[in-house]
């Protein structure tokens, strides 16, 4: 039975970390909300007043009768189904380190431009969103993306992987922070290939995969938009 | 050898659902900030330009060599050794779910003091502040605390337990958010009880557990202060 996606339609949003995985490993899947009515019974599920241990939020997985929710858990469940986590045990524990790590800096992406409420509208806080926006590209970019950096430098394994001697989920998690950081902040992320040698090397090693560099050109694949968690405003963004 | 849990000194913060873990399980455990020279430790650890797999923050927990980072990725690792996971392995994707859920949870309680940036002072963001708690307030505690109460109404083995029919780390966490509300604002969680029934029954149990009640007792936990996620403003809080 494929495994079946639970996220919002239109928007690559935290369900895209869920999709290059299961993109890269070649896997079957169904992205239920984009099929007529998935949203709906996306709904009934998330709603339901009987249903055991039902999600708070998309997106989560189902595979048979078990809902899996959460990216880096649903990372963590599918990674040694997909190849893609490390094959010594303690090492997975690592890689879902790292992974709530990115989970933390895409909260932080999408407080740049919700500061004060998801239940407001960009328009109605943009002079909060400015103030945490710079704060974000002076202060939390460089700690973030320095320590990614600083995590490859010193992969005892080589610094062509986040985890071990191979690709695993997280490398891919990091292709898509870094590409989503380019299209939100053009002008903060300019210099990021000079200071980010070992990012930038990953990044373009991963979008360079067969599998990804299909499903990149594809349908599946939708633009960055400004309803996802990576919002291109510019006047949120500044040189750095 | 015991375990190692480092996070810093002189408040309760994220360290603290690990802590209730190791204390209900009656597990050895070294809490090293708290030690002589357990900060600098700590620090040496985290600004190591040479070591493996080295944390973005703390906590962290130490074991023999391993060095496992976030709450519910220790709360993962540490579930099964201490007997607070559940025994079925699907169930126990079910539990990281709902840790993540809390972790969302306690980053929002931060975000009502540190809207704006964690560089600036409380009172350097306090307007915003205010506007970011009141829509905590309104919106966030209900939608939340609504969840986990149906969470509990709906576990299949009956609402005693967040997942399954045995005392999890989950259900401990669920207590320490709840006492961290309470402390935090008193005036809009004054009618907790009554709006959230089984929540309010799996925070007295665990309250009154034999570990807990010793451990809540001792000076090994610390009050909750205005260093920690919970941290009681007057002007933040509001009735609800």
């Amino acid at each position: 039975m494929p495994y079946e996606l639970y996220y919002w339609d239109g928007l690559q949003g935290r369900g895209e970390f869920v999709r290059l995985a299961l993109e890269e490993a070649g896997a079957e899947y169904m992205d239920v909300a984009r099929q007529s009515d998935g949203t709906a019974a996306m709904m009934k599920l998330l709603k339901s007043k009987s249903a055991p241990y039902i999600p708070f939020a998309p997106p989560f997985l189902k595979d048979g009768d078990l809902i899996v929710s959460h990216v880096a858990n649903i990372l963590f469940y599918l990674g040694p189904k997909l190849d893609l986590a490390p094959e010594d045990e303690p090492l997975r524990f690592i890689a879902n380190g790292l992974q709530l790590t990115i989970t933390d800096f895409v909260a932080e992406v999408h407080d740049t431009h919700h500061p004060l409420s998801t239940n407001l509208y960009f328009e109605d806080q943009k002079e909060a969103a400015k103030q945490r926006s710079a704060d974000f590209i002076e202060h939390r970019i460089p700690k973030f993306m320095g320590y990614f950096e600083r995590v490859l430098e010193q992969n005892p394994d080589g610094k062509k992987h986040a985890v071990g001697n191979r690709l695993s989920y997280v490398d891919l998690s990091l292709f898509q922070i870094i590409e989503g950081l380019h299209y939100a902040f053009p002008r903060a992320t300019k210099r990021f290939g000079e200071r980010y040698p070992a990012l930038t090397a990953l990044h373009d090693a991963v979008e360079n995969r067969a599998n990804i560099k299909k499903y990149l050109a594809s349908d599946r694949r939708l633009d960055f938009n400004e309803s996802g968690v990576f919002r291109h405003y510019p006047e949120l963004d500044q040189d750095a």
